[in-house]
């Protein structure tokens, strides 16, 4: 902890947001300028630079959005590439949001030490190292036994070597939410829909990976705490909840779909259901056919899809506390209360306001995005300009089949979204949390009418 | 103002929502019957009760969607019942909210007289007599004006008598914002889309209904006072500027589109665009064919429909100064701001959060709405169902062609969400401002992580 402050104090001057920014930039540049190597692809052609840097940035923006199938146009080369860059990507903003979170967590609150520390119980956490080792150890550990267990699984239905090459690759893949898959044709996991190792192993790996380090800490320090933080018991209880309301919404939704689930089994049904629910948030992968859904299993999609998973993990979206904070402010408010409580503490203004900041940001890309791709993009239904806005600012990575069709605007759009969706609600929260400074002198208060 | 305080401690027992509700409530069931007697309709068979109420509701919350031509379904006896209901139904809650929110304001602010008196300048308002014969006078001289413009434009496509009728009760419907319209086959206003005297007067109407009647008595009032209201500056600048940028967006946007502005002269295709712009919020008649324009201009309009006019006015919508608080909030919070600043003044945190909760309430009604419709209602392209929902939520009126077509159950659904929208934005409003109260202990501070 005192390492900490000693930091935040000698680097005052360095800017995190921008130090995100930059890095990430310089990986997709890097990235992209790899994949249009010659030796990136099978055909030994390369791809055109476009492709190439739609595909590193939604690798290293763990989104899974892609123009080109990842498994039938990529070398080994290529593939390992993307697989990097997922790695980079996925750990390196799981890392950084955690860190972000300790330093300007202790910022804000060096009158709250007591606070924060039974916020995140990171008490334990003196300095970087610490930190970066442990987030290391739970990545290692989650995609090894991920990895072993699809490696199995894969190794029915192709050589071992390639089923360990699959199997490596989805644990990684999964575990970072970033959706892309070596299957071919755009399938993805639509032919395992029916398999509950491969439908159950990954979508372990995804909850894992997109529940955020500060709770898989919390819950491996639960042995010797006994006690879980704040954070910890809003993710767990709402990530449960979202992803059984999403199960069982999906399944309903889709029992009179023949297109959907006509083919499966019941079990077939109800795992496919249990899939697509957990992927929506926001991992990517589909084992159902996304354009043959209902219209209502969509927009529970599109809603599971813009919450996303927890801050400072492989997720995207506005994340799930921050939808927890709108839920209980507009409770609230209804309720008449003056103070916003959840599980019995009261959520200070500044929690509540950032929490608005990164919903309305959100809600402002998802509608311009799909403005613009619904002039520069003419042509195909409204849904699926909104769910492809939707699935690239939430870095979710699941398409109606529009990301293959996209205009070379629609293409830099869609990049930029997910840009922006992934590094945007961080560095709002860090904005506001940075520059926040008390006011030297207030303005007279001002009364309108509302509503 | 001091009768005014008197009235709220005698009747401090009463439930100004729960009032506003049930006078709503009845005035529909009365305005269904009256609708589905047979004298009602020209072919003398009245209406089925569904339809009627259907009708009664879409009057009375001055909406305009409709289940059956108004022109050529009712009788002279049934046209005037709607006319009835529109200027009840508008008039009546124009007044309420306007005298609620003097009440109110007082209520919370018995320590702020100065800041109210300064935010809607009502110092002259002792009591509700005065407000009503205020409000009455307004609407008694606009409307008036409408009707006699309106008259005779209409003279010159009609006989005399039938002119008057028409200029008044487009003149009532339209200063009521309810998209009413007598002109037969859905068409609405479409025959008059390049008639600048027609365009211009309802355009007027429509905004002068909109803007509410703080507004309209602070500009009444500035020659005396020569100073106008926080209040007042917000709208007038907002208003002006969503309908310039509605009216430059959408005349973009349908450039190309032969089906709209194809057979239009260039005067035509602006007047089309300033109408639909300022019809948007929330009025509801059209010039142009909406289910043929673009997206893209469909989402403007969603947009601008979302929004909708001034509290305590004849439109609907979340409300001008909701969205404007929106704006600043998330522009303060972007900034580092403490404070949420507006033209010099402190927005108290109270306010901030009335409004947050307005809008997610609203986005919550429309997303459930249209996620039902898309049941209910199968077999329609998505856009239909979202933009019905926003229509009859903001209660504009508007439609691409679902309201004809709705199941049963889809036209129950539509009858509360235009009853939610119409009442829904006040009646949070005043539970929040009610029942606040000071909490006798806070809850300790916790802490999440956000975004
Ligand atoms: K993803
Ligand atoms: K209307």
């Amino acid at each position: 902890m005192k390492i900490g402050v000693a930091i935040v104090k000698k680097k005052r001057n360095i800017n995190p947001s921008k130090t995100l920014v930059l890095g990430f930039a310089i990986l997709i540049l890097v990235g992209a300028t790899l994949l249009s190597l010659p030796a990136a692809t099978e055909n030994g052609e390369g791809l055109p630079f476009l492709k190439a840097l739609f595909t590193a940035t939604s690798a290293t923006c763990v989104t899974g959005l892609v123009v080109v199938d990842t498994g039938s146009t990529f070398s080994l080369f290529g593939e390992l590439v993307i697989l990097s860059l997922i790695q980079i990507g996925g750990l390196g903003f799981m890392t950084f949001a955690s860190f972000v979170f300790m330093l300007l967590g202790k910022r804000i609150s060096l009158k709250e030490r007591l606070v924060l520390k039974e916020a995140i119980n990171l008490n334990d956490f003196t300095g970087i190292g610490i930190l970066v080792r442990r987030i290391l150890l739970f990545t290692g550990v989650i995609e090894f036994s991920g990895a072993l267990l699809l490696a199995i699984r894969f190794s029915y239905d192709m050589p071992i070597g390639k089923a360990i090459y699959y199997g490596v690759f989805h644990s990684i893949s999964n575990f970072n939410n970033a959706g892309f898959d070596l299957l071919g044709g755009f399938h993805s996991l639509t032919s395992y829909v029916d398999d509950p190792v491969i439908v159950l192993t990954i979508c372990a790996l995804i909850t894992l990976g997109g529940i955020g380090f500060i709770v898989m800490n919390d819950l491996y320090e639960y042995r010797k705490t006994r006690k879980l933080s704040l954070h910890t018991k809003i993710m767990l209880i709402t990530s449960i909840s979202l992803t059984l309301f999403g199960t069982i919404a999906i399944y309903l939704l889709e029992l009179g779909n023949t297109k959907t689930f006509g083919p499966l089994s019941p079990l077939g049904q109800v795992l496919g259901a249990l899939f697509q629910s957990v992927t929506s948030r926001t991992a990517g992968a589909n084992t159902l056919p996304i354009g043959d859904l209902t219209h209502a299993t969509l927009l529970i999609m599109m809603f599971l899809m813009f919450i996303g998973g927890g801050s400072g993990s492989t997720a995207g979206g506005i994340k799930v506390t921050t939808f927890v904070v709108l839920l209980a402010t507009v409770w609230s408010q209804i309720k008449g209360r003056e103070d916003i409580v959840i599980f019995k503490k009261r959520l200070v203004k500044e929690i509540v306001f950032k929490a608005f900041t990164v919903a309305m940001c959100g809600f402002a890309i998802v509608a311009f995005v799909t403005f613009i791709l619904s002039i520069t993009d003419t042509g195909h239904h409204f849904i699926m300009y909104l769910f492809e806005a939707t699935s690239a600012f939430g870095t979710v990575g699941l398409t109606m089949g529009l990301t293959t069709e996209l205009s070379p605007i629609g293409q830099l759009l869609i990049i930029l979204t997910m840009f922006a969706g992934r590094l945007g609600p961080l560095t709002i929260g860090i904005a506001i949390t940075r520059r926040r400074q008390k006011e030297t002198f207030h303005r007279p208060k001002g009364n309108i009418m509302i509503g």
